[in-house]
């Protein structure tokens, strides 16, 4: 992993490392103890897959990594962690793209993959409970075989954990209008900083019984308990969507028929864009997979769907087609086969990896109110240019999470330090046009210099009040986040 | 008001109250000279509508009310509050049904009401900040003019503010497709217990830059800081629904065709339920407005509305109806005219006007998981027929928030006990089904007793620690919700 973020964590101190060093065969001793000889693990060549996450940033090998089997397990880890004063850092299946699950030479790794049930899915409520380690997938195929829908899809679905969902409030392509994964959870299991289990929620859609302790540890970023289990809000299985792509000569036509598109009272249910950069990306790794449909020198692709029902659907995506035709779309195609509509959003898809082929990159991840999302791109662009760097940006332009992409030389120093000011830069540029530093990836270390400038000094002064209350130790992910 | 809750709230100490009166000359110079003396009352008889709510729990007449024109007049009296040790009451219309903004001998009552204004609605953005005491009806009319749509629909919509909205996590009929107050905040500015004001949240629909402090007040009735102004979520305007009306011999039948409606994919924006005691009270107060559907000894009604679009509402009604025919309905009859549809409605609309002609009521306020409504009214049946009481229910069956209300006859000091012990046991009743003790209403002093049994100890602890992290001299609506 280059080494791009070098001001990042500062992690422990000398003394906090040497007195962990110290402690570490006693504690390894009390772990293997608790959970099982074989649920710790120390050998260096298995704790080094358990430094970082997908960010990009370095981080120390952990002194132990501990396989979670129960919620027991869980409470045995910190109370262990609390006794021998070493921090927890718990990781689902490290797909987070913040940092937020890296290691530090004094952790404690709680790997959360065996806590891998789906405890109960109740068809007539509405709603499952599963453990932190099931795959989000693989929840989505089980309540899919029941004629039901879990709508949250980040892009590492298939390997993504519903734990680390919630640590980050992971979003997709549904938000726009299903809502994130906290719009999902009803209800945590949750084991705190002292070990006690925190059990939140409901059971039911609405309830107002206390504080909405639920949605504060969720995107808490593992930072202020440990969950191990939810209770999760399904919906009736979707309608096979309808599906739409149009393609502007500049974002700002793209981004003008999002804003009309509002006028019609269309939900789509998918609202994704494509920059012109992202667009030749894709073009030059795999075509587009959009068949006939002229990409040309499109300035700016825009892919919708619609998943209000057979009838409804083709009516939306035609009143949709007209909005884009009269912001000036160049080129339309729709289909209401989902297996056609699949293959047209296959561009939108492989957009990542696409620029991925370019060279290394750092994944960006700002939202911006929608009215401006032009200009956040047009200032990437310039951005871009300024620091003689590829930038792509594609992303969710219904609720305005973008995600800019900057593609550099990761051999090349001067070029991974540019890379890196101009990753910061664009995360100002958010924060100037009235929006946040973070959609739906978190805070992690990635950003965790920005986000006082996004919660200004009084909210800082709550977080900080609010970890205390319930980390006062700071054992729980220490120096992420903020 | 009847004092059918003598074990709530026990309110200040005497000293507390000595105090408050020994420091009230200096606390009102200190009022008018930051607010003006205008908007300082201490009118008795002005005082005296300040007392309760609309819970029916008596309260005693406050020290003084303040109308906030500002969120610098909220500062003002925050810290006029923390300096002289006196509680702050906030009270937006007064319409909560908890007891939350009933008062205290030594409070300040904090009036929202001039906090009046519509500061913008952002229509590319699909947002709408205002400040805390707009009307929800106001706030609608205001974002209908622009085709958009505010959908938390409290039934006290008219007179209701956004701010006792957001302090109570307020819901109504459309939270089953669309959600409830919290769903539609996007971020808040909240003065804090010690005058300092604090800005959530964003103006993104996703975001996750810190602890969503948002959701954290959001509910907390007013114990954990003062909403002045909150930033919320629209949507385009909805379909014209349409509705369906269904009436079933028994609450039985109607909840499985609830149940069975899920597997059909179809999202009623409304999933209404009155009980045999609501309709019968219904027919005497009003005629059912259902016109020749024929309710005779129906056991129980279910109304269902779809705002899917012209086409797909229609092909969905079918659906529905085919479900609850299937289920046992014995007439159902349907409309896809909005204006047919309203009449209709008028059943469900009048159902608590209607019982409260019966007598004094006490309104509960319970949610269990959906396929044990059935359940919670056949038990809520036995328990009026054990305290010899009319006890008639309906509500939101769609998210599983159900309205018993307790009818009796206040003049008749036994049958308001029998009257609140029934109300008890209906909320204990809930917990033992899985559910809730409040869906959208709150604890304030009502349900102050059952929290510990919902939230558990671990839980309350929590929640003690986050009072005692945010308002650590606990000026802030005092003995409320815990």
């Amino acid at each position: 992993v280059a080494d791009v973020w070098p001001r990042e964590d500062k992690g422990p101190t000398q003394a906090a490392i040497l007195q962990a060093m110290t402690a570490t065969p006693v504690l390894l001793a009390r772990l293997e103890a608790a959970v099982g000889g074989d649920a710790v693990l120390t050998d260096p060549a298995v704790l080094d897959g358990y430094r970082t996450d997908e960010a990009g940033i370095d981080a120390p090998r952990p002194a132990v990594a501990v396989v979670a089997r129960s919620t027991a397990d869980v409470q045995a880890v910190v109370r262990a962690a609390v006794e021998h004063r070493v921090p927890v850092v718990t990781r689902g299946a490290g797909t987070g793209l913040a940092g937020g699950a890296n290691a530090r030479e004094d952790a404690i790794v709680l790997l959360t993959r065996g806590l891998d049930r789906i405890v109960d899915i109740d068809e007539g409520n509405l709603t499952a409970e599963v453990d932190a380690g099931v795959i989000t997938s693989a929840l989505n195929a089980a309540v899919a075989a029941r004629g039901l829908w879990y709508p949250p899809d980040p892009a590492s679905i298939d390997t993504c954990t519903i734990g680390g969902n919630i640590a980050t409030n992971a979003g997709g392509m549904c938000c726009l209008k299903y809502g994130v994964t906290g719009d999902f959870v009803l209800g945590l299991e949750v084991v705190l900083a002292d070990g006690d289990v925190l059990r939140t929620g409901r059971t039911t859609m609405k309830g107002v019984a206390g504080y909405d302790l639920t949605r504060l540890f969720v995107g808490s970023e593992g930072t202020l308990g440990i969950v191990t289990r939810a209770r999760l809000r399904l919906l009736p299985a979707p309608q096979p969507p309808a599906t739409l792509v149009a393609a502007f000569p500049t974002v700002h036509a793209a981004g003008s028929a999002v804003v009309a598109a509002t006028a019609t009272g269309v939900r789509p249910s998918l609202l994704e864009l494509m920059d012109r950069t992202t667009v030749a990306a894709v073009e030059e790794f795999a075509g587009s997979g959009l068949g006939d449909l002229d990409l040309g020198d499109a300035g700016a692709l825009l892919l919708a769907q619609s998943d209000a029902g057979p009838a409804q659907a083709a009516y939306e995506l035609d009143r949709l087609t007209a909005v884009c035709q009269a912001a000036g779309a160049t080129a339309t195609t729709s289909t209401t086969d989902p297996v056609q509509g699949e293959k047209l959003l296959a561009a939108r898809r492989v957009a990542y990896t696409a620029l991925q082929a370019k060279g290394a990159t750092l994944l960006d991840d700002v939202a911006v109110p929608r009215p401006r999302i032009p200009e956040l791109v047009e200032r990437t662009e310039a951005i871009a240019a300024q620091h003689d760097l590829v930038i792509g940006t594609f992303g969710h332009i219904g609720d305005g999470n973008m995600h800019p992409t900057v593609v550099y030389d990761a051999a090349d120093d001067a070029a991974s330090r540019r890379a890196r000011d101009a990753f910061d830069a664009i995360v100002e540029t958010a924060l100037d046009l009235g929006g946040t530093i973070t959609g739906e990836h978190g805070v992690g270390l990635v950003k965790r210099s920005h986000l006082p400038g996004e919660i200004g000094p009084v909210g800082y002064r709550v977080h900080r009040a609010v970890k205390a209350a319930l980390d006062p130790l700071d054992i729980l992910n220490p120096g992420k986040a903020f």
